[in-house]
């Protein structure tokens, strides 16, 4: 990958980031991500498939609820709303070739402002993805994702696919149409649905039932027209549970997984889940990539961390080796990521207010990562937490335990079998034992 | 039914508990509940079904993680079992029958001591259910359910049916048979799994998928011994997030819809929703009860509260008849609580400490979910919350929204359906419009 | 109080709302709050000090961190900043007088666009006040408080007083300045501290000591320049434990006091409270309502309510008859608010975009706390509640527990004296009793 | 320090623990904690001045709210009290010395078994401290800190010294009398309170004013006592939201702070910081630390960690080096925790039923420990953060912000400041750039 700048410079005096190794005292440099190195048969670079995203990094003001934007950006000063976008494609692909990702991901409305004719905006976004297709030919970077934003448009404020109205539906459907378009032309590795407004603000006034039945209608409609239109990516759901919706209906893994075998989309869909969507659902990260890995359904990651103190969704950079070294053991024992890759949704503090800072955060959470990658492969490579979950259920490989698992055992027969054996010693479950295994590799 | 004293009065002073209307001063008198009064075509007594926990209520001692019990029961000095066990059963049914509920639920070492030998536990508990047969021939009080109590005992410190170990997965086996023999002599409608310790401490030595595929196991190997001993009566989960486990698999509504499904165990069973948990999963009640019946699984209830700056489950007595009234109304719009009842899976606080406490606390709780029946009555009466709410999804009534909800419309279809109508009119949800109609009943 | 409509009549076809009583099926009516009704000596309108908070309710757009805004108001369409606050101010003044709230409360850059240049804004907030003034006069409406917003300007991003860099702190200074001279002009009650940005981000780039110190500085600065220019009313702080910083100095009741005490403020200040802020603190209302008049403290009230299941700021408008009740009961206990009013700061939802809905809000509102003052006074009336309270500690009203309230007893003595009575009797602390009690008025 | 083993030997086949480096393999022996390591002009050993809980440790079962113990000792199956409390110091001073703590620390009914005559009690406490100053002066073992468990006994279910009832109060005051004689005999550096019954359950029976004077009361009393007979040591208090109460009145650091102040207690005491009572308040460890170095008052530490997925006192084993990395830091910038040490407040997990856990555990507790004062010294000696963070204050330091923070500006001056210096610059937080020089160091 060339680093590629465009009409303008944007990131002047900062050079493409550089692998440096632990002892490297700059600040601007990797410590532990080395795209080429060869981790568990495989390149860091092809393990983790960072992406960059378009929304938090070049449209993301700072802005919060108790305060406009701090962040002004150069890129974001033309009048015309197609020069404004050329000039933040610009921005983007300096900064992802600067930092060295191998993909991007973003909305429909990142990429360029939104119109309320759905012709008029189709045609807008045709217009920004021939950009990003030359971007892309150019400096070597893929679309790891594309997605529609349907959460901020003011029509969507009762819900998009789910709102009571089916002209809001319509239009939904018409900015869906738009994305998946861009989406086959950018050759994306996956499309994904984040439902921001798929949910309720009250069940005082929400038929849910009526309303999951409408996602799922609209989501089988995508992805007919997308195969039809020769999508071979996969199609991801991003699980939230609230905000900005009280409740949201992709809840959790669980959930989505049990709305996708209820209507029969589980074989066309994988997840991607976020580290502070975890944590606002009541999870630990590991929780949700487990039970999505044991569902054959881990497909994708949106990079970030919440505050165990804040209950809303600060999408901060990832910091937790702990955090992530868990879940890229998960990673590693499925042989890898099904279809995805590691999406850095995350956004600077809205006091972050250099330019350098966009630079810091995405070092730091890459390295996180990397970090994190090597620990988990340290902890597989040596073998013996695996080695001592599975003892535990050796029980189960053979004999009575292995006919109860292939269902030959009736209910008189565990009691029988219980008489005859009598009271079980108690093993212990050497959680303290495994919790210092893992800080060893940590 | 009758007030029934055994071999001695438990409750001395306090009598049957009646029906003396809101201006009684009496706090031993319902002030709302009279299981005569007909609301929406059947009485009080029929739509309600309370049970009495015969846990809390006649074995719980008030101990804390940091203290042991303050409740000292005269019921519970004699040194044999079964003479101890006859004599709770003297005072549970003094105290049901005075309270006047026509249900009752136990766990298997609620109603007597376990054994770790299997067969004298299944001897004692046939012991015990055969006084319970006659207490409630005698009574006419009847059994709302029956369970087995696999989380207690030391043995499923890591599991009952979840358990790494085969051994434990057999004696928890043993002890379902005999608690599902038991349910079904006496007449239960239903049975229960709660399960306490399936889930985990720590995902470090889990393997989740395949305790996930145990427990399922256990529920077919269950529902097929029942079935075929005669047991007619509706199969029940509980749902709970965590607690005494980090993570317990039957998570929520939505979580164990998921998993019956997946398991094909959806037809036989039908779900028990608690308050308390419902909160501590990050739900409302409602929202709980909601999922339940749109997917046909609103079952039965365990009626109870939590509190909301402590992160435990308190299971104190229901107060808040917000949040009853909206799950009445719930179960009044799908006609009744599918084969279960409203079980008081509740407490008195550790320093309740007066045997008129637990009339108090019962007394209290029956009226608050009376009152809301009336409340939830009256707002379907009055009709127009939901009249409001079904007018909102009128577009999908005919026209392009229904071809939308039967599969007829193409996402071109949607484009060239937004493109023509144009920006559809912002509709308002109206929220504290219908929160203060709610408030209008309550 | 008479209705006054501006230049052009925003609220078109919305009378001034009247009392219709509980049987009233009008949603534009009142239930409960009868300004003229005495209770407890005083009418409801001298006890309750309704005030319309501006920001909300005039400003607020509906805007949420994944949308831009859906109220769109006909008075913000102005291109010049001092006609747009004029314009404002007259539906202002139509809302807050067709609803019947004797105060209002504002920000200075809630009644006119802040300009960076603090003279230049420093005349707009004159020019605004003066158009207030004459508002107040011909209507009757008084000025509950008045406060700056020191949160929003991104200058504030790393703080207001307490921000690391001296220039912004007299940026804040300039503005706390002009809001003081507009509250004492137009003889507001109050003066209202709410400190969005005095906190933490990161502890790792924060001098926690010292920006402490800086603020007590600056609420000294504050008073000395408030007296000296004439301003009698109260001082007040608000709390909040976090949002939008991680982290609030003024987290909750006893954190504020404990602060006030430290730099010498107590004497003259007052809190007003937020519910929603009580609830992310982790508090009941009821409990910071109780700390803060325990100390004499508790001065003044904003309402609202949060969501138990979110983790933000939801304010949304009070509809629980539970919350009011214990905190007017402890309001009526203490003789009424010290200083203050209660003041509406709720906002209607996103989704709630027609112009009457900010009238059911309210109505909705003011009926809520109407309705719960009655029970509160109920309660006193009845008395038992606080008698079975006050018998508790009866102990300590003469004997060895006064001489022990007195200092009077050293360890020894506490010793003897226990070895003298021996294990003293269990005492019930009756919880469920004083429940059904409380909800006997409910 | 040498190994004492009594009577018998309870963990026979474990040696005294080693610190052995990072690159052993060996699962009991110390990677990072080694005593005579010096680190920042200290051993280990002096700045971290580890101890062992006894009630954790000792006496701990394995018992939760669904389900009794499952650790069976050895040391306590005596039926004579004093025998059996003998046979467990035997244990815990051989566990002590083979782990290599040099403090311990017990509640006098983790000692031995409570009496409810006063005066047996306290001669029972006499009998154990012989025991244990024996094995103190044996094996050079001592005392960290001593406490009265004023929570588990029933007679406490409405408060020890907040008890409604004076007779009660006497109790606690006998317990305290005689706890803290046995405190001053062994030479306890401190003398804990953890008021686990010192709050409320429901308001409606509490007066929390009387309860917190009558708590100071009590404090004040046992100075007085205590000073008289000899301590020397320090006063700590443990703060903690919640549990087993609904309500805590040692909320947390900033809370215990403001009621010392208050009631004049502020320069006998200092503050014993639990990292799990930290979160469960809604704090960082490092705010609670920060907060109270701030003040002077960060004493001692109970090490241990929570579960941000579960809303209860969990006690885990320490093994986050973040968290303990930023604590450690604040306690080097402070030099020293203040006359405490580091307990570990922690206990294994119910099903952790070896006995080689309990030695896991603690191995995995000191080294995380251990190395996160490493990490923390590395920082300092680094200097770059501390360096940052000052430089952001540096304009308070002289010219017109240092007369701000001396109090010499009125509002006037800073109005006329802020207008001549014109709008300030933003400057960034760099909050993600000082969290990579954080996980520099990590
Ligand atoms: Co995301
Ligand atoms: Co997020
Ligand atoms: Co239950
Ligand atoms: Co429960
Ligand atoms: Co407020
Ligand atoms: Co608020
Ligand atoms: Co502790
Ligand atoms: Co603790």
């Amino acid at each position: 990958m060339s680093v590629i700048i465009g009409q303008k410079e944007y990131f002047k005096g900062i050079e493409k980031i550089k692998f440096e190794g632990v002892d490297s005292d700059n600040p601007l440099a990797f410590r532990y991500y080395d795209e080429n190195r060869v981790v568990a048969g495989k390149t860091m670079k092809e393990h983790l498939r960072f992406a960059i995203a378009y929304w938090h990094s070049f449209c993301g003001d700072g802005s919060d609820p108790f305060g406009p934007g701090t962040h002004h950006y150069p890129w974001d000063v033309a009048s015309d709303p197609r020069q404004r976008a050329a000039d933040k494609a610009d921005a983007a692909f300096e900064f992802i070739t600067k930092i060295g990702a191998p993909f991007y991901c973003f909305h429909d409305v990142d990429a360029i402002d939104q119109s309320n004719d759905p012709k008029e905006f189709a045609s807008r976004v045709q217009y920004i993805s021939d950009i990003f297709a030359k971007k892309q030919a150019e400096s070597g970077v893929q679309l790891l994702w594309g997605t529609a934003n349907l959460f901020s448009n003011e029509r969507y404020m009762n819900g998009a696919s789910t709102n009571p109205n089916f002209e809001v539906v319509a239009h939904a459907g018409a900015q869906l149409k738009s994305a998946i378009d861009a989406t086959i032309k950018l050759g994306g590795r996956g499309y994904v649905f984040w439902g921001g407004r798929e949910g309720y603000m009250s069940l005082l006034n929400t038929n849910m039932k009526r309303e999951r039945e409408h996602f799922a209608r609209m989501l089988h409609t995508c992805v007919e027209y997308a195969r039809r239109n020769g999508f071979t990516g996969k199609f991801f759901i991003e699980p939230k549970p609230c905000e900005p919706t009280k409740h949201q209906y992709d809840y959790d893994s669980a959930t989505v997984i049990g709305f996708l075998r209820e209507f029969d989309l589980l074989s066309e869909f994988g997840l991607n889940l976020e580290v502070n969507h975890a944590t606002l659902a009541g999870h630990t990260f590991a929780h949700e990539c487990q039970v999505a890995s044991d569902n054959g359904m881990l497909a994708s990651l949106d990079a970030n961390r919440g505050d165990y103190q804040n209950g809303w969704d600060t999408d901060q950079f990832p910091t937790d080796i702990y955090e992530w070294a868990e879940a890229m053991a998960i990673v590693l024992r499925q042989g890898g990521l099904a279809g995805g890759g590691i999406n850095f949704d995350a956004k600077r503090r809205r006091n972050s207010t250099d330019a350098a800072d966009l630079f810091y955060a995405h070092v730091g959470g890459m390295d996180t990562i990397a970090r994190s990658l090597l620990i988990a492969d340290k902890i597989l490579t040596h073998g013996e937490m695996d080695k001592l979950k599975a003892a535990r259920y050796a029980s189960f490989d053979s004999g009575k335990g292995a006919e109860f698992e292939q269902g030959k055992l009736k209910l008189e027969d565990l009691y029988q079998i219980a008489t005859e054996i009598g009271e079980p010693a108690l093993i212990s479950g050497k959680q303290e034992y495994l919790e210092n295994l893992l800080g060893r590799f940590v």
